[in-house]
C-alpha cells in the first residue's frame, strides 16, 4: 500500500505511462518482502532436498545455503536492496543470489515454479500467525481467568437487553470469555492443522518430472505432509480463508468485551477502572479516562472481517489454477492478521489492567428486582406451584413492590401473603443478590463456588497449555 | 420473510399502528417454525430429567411427552395452527401443550428459559446440518472421483491466467476438487465438535437454583457434554458463524468449478457436454445450451457469504447476554445453510451428468508450446545445465517454433541444434503433451498412473466414510 | 425462500431427481410473484404501443388490456393460480393470458423479450421503493425535528468516546440525525433519477427490427426516458445495488440511533422513556422495559449491508450481458427493502413515543468538568491568552476541583486565581452548563436559539417535500 | 499499515510494554500523513477568518500562514520529521508550527477542535478524489466511444449465459459500458455535492461562543455552505461511505470488462489481442499473453467492496459523537480509492491498446443460428403469425438445420416450407448476421447506424465534459 502517493497519483495519472503503471501494479515486492524469512527457509529446503535426491550437486547446494543465510542477514539488518523491477520476494532474493554465487543459483529453481513457491512462503506465514494466535489467545485467557479468580464474589448485574436481569459474579463473566476465546483456540489449532500440507514440488501447476522427495521438504520446513494434487496446490486459498474466518470470529469477541469496558467506563455505569496505560485523557478535563484502546478493538472486527469478504470475493469464481487476481491474497491478509494480532494483545494489557468497582456493580444487581427469578423458583420448590403459575404470582409481588417504591427484600411477609398465602418467612433467604448467586449451583451456573472452581481448574489447564477442557 | 406484502407495506405502512408493526418485528414464528422438531426434542429430554431428579413427578413427564409426540404429529401434518400473537415456536408448542394437557404443561418450563431453550434449538439445527453437509460432500467427492478415474488419462490444457500453461489429465483437474471439497468436509466436522457442547440448563443466564442433571439433557440430545459458562451459552453465536464460514469456502469452491464448466460449455472451448437436465433450452435456438444450474451455483457463494458476513456485524459490539439483535441469527443462516445444501447437490448432479468431450481437450493442450518447461526440463536433466539458462535457451527455440507455425514435436532436430547443439533426438521423448503427463510422476503430479491411483484411493476412503487422508 | 423445507430437503435430498432439483432452482416463481403488478403494467404498456405503431391490431391490444386487468384482480384478490412449472411471473401472466383471450396472448411478446421484461419490473420494483423510502425518511425527520423542537432547551451531555464531553441540548442531538436522513434521502432521490430510463424494448439483447416506439413505453411507465444501450439495458443491476448502499447507508444512522435508545434506557442512564408500545416487559419483572424495537433497528443494517455484499459478488465478473446468476438479484434485494423499510417505520414510531428525562440528562451534562472549555474560551477570549497556553491553564484549574471534589461552578474564585490571577468573578458566567450551551451560537452550534430555529425551519421544509436546506 | 513489523510483533510481542503498544495503536500518523495538504489548507482558511472576525490579530494570521507555507514546502521535500508520539497529523503540524512561529501558533486552534479538523481534512480527501475520478472515467468513456466508433460495424455474438444468442457489434459492446461508467460519474458528481458542506467550526462538538465566520472558511475552502449541525459534522462518516460505494459498483462493471477480456484473450476464444504493454509473458513460452492487468482490474472489487462493508461494520451502532473507532475509517479508505483510481487508469490504458479480431468474432457471431429471433421477426411481420406460434416454428426449422448440419442461411427454402408454406425466399434477408445487426435499428439496438451515431454523440458530450445525455 502506497498511501503517501495517493494524491500525486490522482494528479499525475496521465503522465504515467502505461508501461509505468503496469510494472506498478504488477509488482508485489512492495508488500510481499514480509515473506523473506519463508521465502528463504523454503529455497534452502528445496536445495538440501535436491542435492539429496541427486539433482543438484552438495557443493552447490552448499553454496546455494551460503548464500541464502547471507541475504537473510542482509535482510534482518536492513541492508537488503528491493528492485521493483524485480517485482516480488521471489525474484530478489535469487537476483541477489546470483550476484552472491554465480552460476549455481540458477540451479535453485530446478523443480520449482513461482506458483508452488508462493503458496509455501504464504501458506508458512499464515501457518505461522495462527500459530502465535494461540499463544496469544492463552495469554488473554490466563489474564481473564486469574481476574476472574480474584472477584469471583464480585456481584454484578447479569444482563439481558442491556436491562439488569439477574445477578450474576463479576468472575463469572470474565469467564465466559475464557470460554470464548478457548474456542476461538480450537478454530485456529484446527486451521492450522489442516492447512500443514507442504505444496513445494507442485511447480507450475503439473508436479514436475524430476525425481524429487517431496516428503523431505515437507519434513524440513513442519509439514506433515505434501499436498496431494498438483493443480490444487498451486491454486486454493482455502488456508488463508480459514484463518481470516477464525479471526473474524474471534474478533467479535473482542468487539462485544470492548463495548462492554466502554459501556462500564461510562461514569453512570462505572463498573471499571482502566489506568492510563489503555486509556487517553484530556489535558483540559483531567477526570476523562477516554477507553481507546477499547473502542480500537471493538472496531477492528470490521477490517479483519472485510479481509475475509474480500478474499471470498477475488477467489469467487476463479477457474483453475493461479491467476493474477491471486496476488490481492496477501496484502489484506497481512493487514487483517496483524491488526487481529495487535488487538488480542491490547485486550490482554487491558484486562490485566481493569480494575471492577465493587460498590457500583452490588448497587446496580441488587436494584431492579433481579431475584424475581428466584421468588418464583421458591414457589416452584417449596410450593411444588406450576412454574407459569409461579411466574404469575411472582409478576404480581414485584408490582406490588414496584407500586411500595421497595425492593423484593424490603416487602413484608404480608404483602406477599396477600398474592400467596402459602408463603413463609424462608422465602427471604432467596430474595438477596448474595443468596440469588449462591444457590445458581448447576453446572455452569454463577455461584461463586462454581466460579472459583472454574477459575483454577482454566489456569490449571492453561497452564499445561491446553484451550479447552 | 414476508416479500408479498413488501409493496402493501410501503404502500400502507402509516395506516399501520404502532403495536401492530411491533408485533410483526418481534415475531419470529413465521421463521423460526422450521425449528419445531428441534425444540419438541429438546423439550422431551428436558422433561425427562426433570422428572429423573425429582423435581417433576414422572407422571407429569410422561403427559408432557405424550402431548409433546401429538404436537410433532400435528405439525408434520400440517395441522398444527402457528399463531403470531405467541411469537414464537416455543410459545406456540406450549401454549398448545396447555391446550393438550392442562396444568402439568406449566411445570416444563422448570429450571429453564426461552434464552437456552432458543440457543439449543439453533444449535441442533446448525449442526445437524452441518452433519448432512458432510454426507453431501461425500457424494459429491466420489462422484468426482469415480469421473475422475474414468477419465485419468484424457488430456486438457492446465491454466494459469485461464491460458493453456501446461498439460494436465482431466481426472487430475476433478481429483483438485475431491481435495478442496475433503477439507471443506473436515472444516464442518471440526465447527459440529466444537458446537457439540449442551447448553440447556443455563436458563436465562446465570443457571438454576434447581438440582438439574446438565449431563443427563446432553447426552440424550447427543452432546458430548454440557457447555462451562452459563452467560456464554445463551449469548454466543459462534457456532452458527463457524458453519457459515465453512459453507462460504466451500461455495468458493463450487463457483469455481461452476465458472469452469460456464467456460468449457461456450462453443468456443466445447470441453464439456451437460444434457438437458441440467441446462435450459431455447425454444427457438435447440441447440442451445444454458448452464443455468452451473450459474447458480457460482452464485450462490455470494448468498452464503452475506449471511456470514450479515451475522458477524449483528453480534459486533453486542454486551453479553442475549439482545434481540440475536433474533437476526436464524432466518438469515437458514436460508444460507439451505442454499448451500441444493448448490452441493445441484453439484453433484451435474458432475455425475458432465461429458467429457476428449478431442477438444487434446487439441486445445497440444497447442501453444505448453510441453516448453518440459523441454527445459530436458536440459537441465540431461545437459546439467542450470534451469535459468535452459529456461533461457527454450525461450530461443520456442521463438524459432513460433516464428515457422510450428509446434515444438514439428521442428527439426537441426533447428534446436542451433541454439544448443549438444541437443539430441532423444528430446522429442518429451515434448508430446501424452509422455509430458506421463513424465510428471512426482507426488501429486499429474501422470495418468497417478491419477488412477489416487481416484483409487479416494474411492476406497469414501466407501470408508472418510473425508481425507 | 423456503425455510420450511429446509429440513426435509436435508434429510430427503437423495431422493429427489436431478430434474426436480433443476425445476426448483431454476424456479423463481416463489419470490418474483411480488412483481406482478410491475409485470402486468409494463405488459399493458407495451401492448398499447404495438398498437400505436400497427405492430398489432387495436382490438387485440384491447383484449390484452382486458385480459392483464382480470389477471391483475385475481392476484390481488389471492386466486390467481401460480404455477412453479412455469418458472416465473412473466409465464405464469402470459400463461393465464392465453387461457383468457386465446391466440392475441400471443402477439404480447412481439418485439420484446424475458430479458427487458425483467430488467423492467425489477427496475420499476426498486424505483417505487426509492420512492416509498423519500416518504417515510421524510415522516421520521418531521418526528424528530417536532420532538426537537419541544425539547430545544434540555440540556444533556455532549459524547465523545461515550464519556461526557460538552453539554448539547437534546433537541441539538435529535436534529444531527435530521441532517443524516436528510442525505439519505438525496440518495435514494438521485438513486431515482438515474435509474428512471426504461428498458423495455433492449428485446433480447441487440434491439429489435420492429418499429417500436421506446419512447411511448418509456413515458407510460413514468420513466424519463429509454435507455440508451440494449446490452447495458439487460446486462445491469447497478441501479439495484445503488439502492442497497444508500439503505445500507441510512442504516447505519438507525443503528447509532439505536444503540443510543438502548444506552439511554438502561437504569444506569435512565435518560429517556418508552412506552409499552416499542418495549417488551417481562410478566415476571415488570419494571422491566426490554427495548427490542430498537435492538432489531439496531441490526437490520447487518442484513441491508449483507444483501448489497451480496449482489456485488454475485455481479462481479459476469460477462455481459444475461447471465442466470443474476436471477440471484430479486430475494436479497426484497427482503432488505422490506426490512429498511420496517426499520423506519419503526423507529418512527419509537421517536414519537420516546419521552426525555430531562433532570437524569441535566444531572449528567453538569458532571464531569463539562465546561472546562468554556473556561479555558473564556481565558482566550478576556485574557487574550493563546488557546494552548488556556487550555493548560484550564487543565490545571480543573485539576484542583477534581481534589476538591467540586465542580467548576463551585470552585472559589481564588483556587482560580492561583492558577491564572488575572481570572475575575465574571468567569462564573460562563461554568453552569445552561450558560455554556446558550453560548454556542456558532452557525449549527448548540445553543437552545439554534436549535429552536433549526427545527421550525426544517419542520417549514419539510412541510413543503424537500429532503434539505 | 506496517507489514514489515508483522512478524517481529507476534514473536516478540509480549516484550513489548503496555505504553509502548497504546501508543502504537492509539497514533494514526502513519496514514493519516496523506492529508497533510489537506490540513494546511485547512489550517490556513481558518486562520484567516479568525484574523478577519477580529479573534486573532492579523499579524499572528500573517505569521501563521506563512509557518504553515513553509510546513508544506518542508513535507512536499520530505524533509518533515513525522513524530509517532505527536500521534496524528494534526498535532505534527502544529508542533512544527509551534517550532517555526513561537506563541502565535497556539492561537490557531482557537475555536477550533481536532474533532473538526479531521472531519475537515478527511472530507476534502475524499471530495478530491471523487473529483479525480470524475475526470479518469470521462477518459475512459472517451476511450471506449473512440474505440466503438472505430469498430461500429465489427460483428460478434452478443452473448446470454455465455452462449452467443444474437449478433452484434463490438461498437455496441463497448458503448455499454460508456452508459455504465456514465452512471458511474453521476454517483460520484452526486456523492461530490452532497459532501459538499464544511464541518470547520463545529469545534469539539458543540459549537463555540467564538464569533466566528463559517461561512467564510466554507466558501475558501470551496465548500458550498458549512454543516448545520455540529454534532453531525463530527460524528458522521457518511460522505466516505457513499463514495466507497459508488466506486465499488464502478468496480463491479470493471471487473465484468475484464473478466471478458481475459475470456476473449484465451486462444479459445481469440476476439482481441492485447500487447506487451499490458499482459506478461513467460520467457519460456513467448506465444503466452497473460491477461495480468485484467486480472488485477477484476480482483479489485473486492478490495474496494470490504472497505464500504468494513466502514459500515466499524460505524453500526456507534453513538454519536466521535468514538476511536472512527480512526479506523481513513486507512481502508484510502487504499480502496487509491486502489480504484489505479484500475480505472489501467482499463483505460488496456482498452486504447485492445485490438479486435474480426474474422475470429464474426465466425463465432455466424454459427450457433444466432439469428432465429431474426426469422421469428420475419414471421410475425410478414405473415401476420402471433409471435408465440411464430417462435414454435422458427424452433422447429432450426432443428431442421441442425440435423442436416447446415447453418440457417445455408437451409433450403423447401426445408422451410415444409414447416410453413408461406415462407419466400424473402426471409434470406434477414438470415444473415450482417443483415441481422442492421435490422436492430430501434432506439438503443445494435444497428451499426445506432452505434456510430450514439458514439458521435458521446465523444461531442464528453468533449464539452458531460457525464451523461
Amino acid at each position: 500500500m502506497t498511501n503517501k502517493s495517493a494524491n500525486k497519483m490522482w494528479g499525475g495519472r496521465f503522465e504515467m505511462s502505461p508501461d509505468e503503471l503496469m510494472v506498478r501494479i504488477n509488482a508485489s515486492i512492495g508488500f510481499d518482502r514480509v515473506l523473506a524469512p519463508q521465502d528463504i527457509r523454503g529455497s534452502k529446503a528445496h536445495a538440501a532436498m535436491l542435492a539429496e535426491t541427486g539433482i543438484i550437486s552438495k557443493s552447490d547446494a552448499r553454496e546455494i545455503a551460503k548464500g541464502l543465510d547471507q541475504i537473510a542477514v542482509e535482510i534482518a539488518e536492513g541492508k537488503f536492496k528491493f528492485s521493483e523491477a524485480l517485482e516480488d520476494i521471489h525474484m530478489n532474493v535469487e537476483s541477489r543470489l546470483t550476484e552472491l554465487i554465480g552460476p549455481a543459483a540458477g540451479r535453485l529453481h530446478t523443480a520449482r515454479s513461482r506458483n508452488d513457491q508462493v503458496a509455501l512462503d504464504f501458506r508458512m506465514y499464515v501457518r505461522d500467525a495462527a500459530s502465535s494466535f494461540d499463544l496469544a489467545l492463552g495469554e488473554l485467557q490466563r489474564t481473564l481467568a486469574q481476574k476472574a479468580l480474584e472477584h469471583a464474589h464480585v456481584i454484578m448485574p447479569g444482563f439481558t437487553h442491556l436491562q439488569p436481569a439477574q445477578p450474576v459474579t463479576f468472575g463469572h463473566h470474565l469467564l465466559a470469555y475464557v470460554e470464548m476465546f478457548g474456542r476461538d483456540r480450537g478454530r485456529f489449532a484446527d486451521a492450522r492443522k489442516r492447512m500443514n500440507e507442504c505444496p513445494l514440488g507442485a511447480a507450475a501447476l503439473a508436479g514436475t518430472s524430476f525425481p524429487i522427495d517431496r516428503s523431505e521438504t515437507a519434513k524440513a520446513l513442519g509439514f506433515e505432509r505434501p499436498t496431494a494434487n498438483s493443480l490444487d496446490s498451486v491454486a486454493d486459498r482455502d488456508f488463508a480463508l480459514e484463518v481470516l474466518a477464525a479471526a473474524t470470529i474471534s474478533a467479535t469477541h473482542l468487539s462485544r468485551l470492548s463495548e462492554e469496558i466502554v459501556i462500564w467506563m461510562t461514569p453512570q455505569f462505572g463498573f471499571v477502572k482502566l489506568s492510563d496505560k489503555w486509556t487517553t485523557g484530556s489535558s483540559i478535563m483531567p477526570q476523562k479516562r477516554n477507553p481507546d484502546a477499547a473502542e480500537l478493538c471493538r472496531a477492528k472486527v470490521a477490517r479483519i472481517a472485510a479481509a475475509f469478504q474480500g478474499l471470498t470475493m477475488v477467489m469467487k469464481g476463479l477457474p483453475l489454477t493461479y491467476s493474477k487476481d491471486m496476488q490481492e491474497d496477501k496484502e489484506t491478509t497481512f493487514d487483517a492478521l496483524e491488526n487481529y494480532s495487535v488487538a488480542v494483545a491490547a485486550m490482554t494489557g487491558m484486562i490485566s489492567d481493569l480494575e471492577p468497582m465493587p460498590e457500583r456493580m452490588r448497587a446496580a444487581a441488587g436494584s431492579g428486582y433481579s431475584t424475581a427469578t428466584d421468588l418464583a423458583d421458591w414457589l416452584v420448590r417449596t410450593l411444588k406451584m406450576p412454574f407459569r403459575e409461579a411466574h404469575h404470582v411472582t409478576g404480581s409481588i414485584v408490582r406490588q413492590a414496584e407500586q411500595r417504591g421497595l425492593e423484593l427484600s424490603e416487602l413484608p411477609l404480608e404483602a406477599m401473603q396477600a398474592e400467596e398465602k402459602r408463603i413463609t418467612k424462608d422465602v427471604f433467604t432467596v430474595l438477596s443478590v448474595e443468596n440469588s448467586v449462591k444457590s445458581r449451583k448447576s453446572h455452569g451456573g454463577t455461584a461463586p463456588q462454581n466460579v472459583t472452581k472454574m477459575a483454577k481448574s482454566w489456569l490449571r489447564r492453561l497452564e499445561k497449555g491446553r484451550s479447552s477442557g
